[in-house]
């Protein structure tokens, strides 16, 4: 079978398990590998993408370079990991102007050094058109799966949900973003939240946002239950950008490139995790809950499921 | 400036130190990164190829996969970094079938398990043409940067000298490779050697030889001395492929994708080295000594740099 017709998801599924240990930190296919080294988990993890499929207009390489960065250590902090460094696999067409390419490593570095992490070198490749791999590695002493119980309560973490959505719908209308400072910030900077850490110990699960929060919780729920939401961030930008809440809503459903996270509580740390979020200054919405039996609701209305996939 | 007129290497020295951390276990553009971690330095490395480039006549997915995985662990073990874990990052076009990319991550896993270490999962991308970028990470107790002082005796470890270069000459000239059986494994099958680890603190520097044995040395003598080498390693199937000495010489000098270390080792710890080797079964190669000055030279004769470059 071809890629095209077995899809990405498919893909991943089968190739995910290949090599990958027993008895490793996180299962396979969780948004990070890793093993364990003396009692501390050491995470691995590896996001690639093509220039051209992530530049919105008006995105100078600086600001894809920063977005590899934070993709990757979006993944490692959404499993608790502390992330030490990152290397970069760049393709790069023969005829790229030098300043091209240190402008994307700048932006890779200053998303490093932001995050108290640093570069550690890559490697250089002729490519047909521009490509990057980023990754990085982290160390968590409490790593954390996608995991998710009936009752436990579901919340967003961090304020991008529906700006990135709005800043690809920008581009791909080719609107610009003045008077939408957030929502620019939002899909240029979408630095990933070390505040996240705080909550270390007190979650039941945990995902990165990347391919759209529909996706995301319906990836929670193919762990074997239902989601149901009971309200979504929908912020004043958005709403304006949008014109509407109908289409408000499907940015913060359908948007992706949040490099947030979704956050899954036990109700009786309910209250613990809201004062220590409070505390290090992560904001946090409460979305809903977990219930038993399988899908994504919100209100009564199931969300459908259409995220982005590369096949 | 364009890439192809800076050239990779000077891209390279360029874009190294861009955010690497000061006081880091091996200064930027060193074979690996890494950071120092309650005294132990934790390397992480990413290399990046396209599969037309370094598939050869009659090497199926299975082997380019395990030559990807080889290439990133030769440079953490150079570093006497014990490898944990790989991630790949594959950009795949989307008619490709599926069966290629399954192959491909089995060849993957397969180094690393012969390495001791794990595949940590992923990502999959749609490109034009099959890329891949393989990431690794390691604990290195004893981290050894690239490091000459005159004096010092220069070893080759492994016996993959001239072997590879053949290989990669029998695919450009369409010649087969029956008959010389040590060729086509160490081209297919270059398993990095984990008995280097077994040197820990005897050597005084190691480099990772890919881009060709004299290239290698060549970055040696960029360190500031001089390279001066008395003998090389001539196997019986590397002349007998070749058909002459000169000939044989150019492969072992040129070759490339070896995989394998050069040692640099103290005169006082000589003897250790050698019984330390034989202990744990590396095959070592005297070949010179490190000198002031500067260049290579192969008895009185210099040694040219010309390498494998990708711009």
């Amino acid at each position: 079978m071809r890629l095209r017709d077995l899809g990405e998801r498919a893909l991943l599924g089968k190739l995910a398990p290949i090599g990958y240990p027993l008895g490793a930190p996180l299962p396979p296919g969780d948004d990070a590998g890793g093993v364990w080294v003396e009692g501390v988990a050491w995470l691995l993890k590896t996001d690639g993408f093509l220039y051209r499929e992530v530049a919105l207009l008006g995105m100078r390489p600086f600001a894809v370079g920063f977005r590899g960065v934070a993709a990757t250590a979006s993944d490692l902090i959404a499993k608790m990991g502390k992330p030490l460094g990152f290397t970069l696999g760049l393709f790069l067409p023969e005829d790229l102007e030098e300043a091209f390419a240190l402008e994307l490593v700048e932006g890779a570095a200053e998303a490093a050094r932001r995050l108290g992490a640093c570069l550690l070198g890559g490697d250089t490749n002729r490519g047909q058109e521009v490509a990057l791999t980023v990754s990085g590695f982290a160390y968590a002493e409490a790593p954390l799966p996608r995991r998710a119980l009936p009752g436990d309560r579901v919340y967003l973490a961090g304020d991008r949900w529906g700006r990135t959505g709005a800043a690809i719908a920008a581009h791909y209308r080719g609107r610009d973003l003045e008077g939408f400072p957030l929502i620019q910030e939002a899909a240029f900077y979408p630095l990933p939240r070390l505040e996240l850490l705080g909550l270390k110990g007190l979650l039941r699960g945990s995902l990165d946002s990347s391919d759209g929060l529909a996706e995301t919780l319906w990836q929670l729920a193919d762990l074997g239950v239902r989601v149901d939401l009971e309200a979504l961030p929908l912020y004043p930008d958005v709403l304006a950008f949008a014109g509407g809440e109908e289409e408000a809503y499907e940015l913060v459903l359908y948007g992706g490139e949040e490099f947030e996270a979704v956050l899954v509580v036990p109700q009786e740390r309910e209250e613990e995790v809201l004062l220590r979020a409070q505390g290090v200054g992560l904001p946090l919405f409460f979305a809903g809950h977990i219930g038993e039996g399988k899908g994504v609701y919100f209100g009564a209305r199931p969300v459908p499921r259409r995220g982005y996939t590369h096949f």
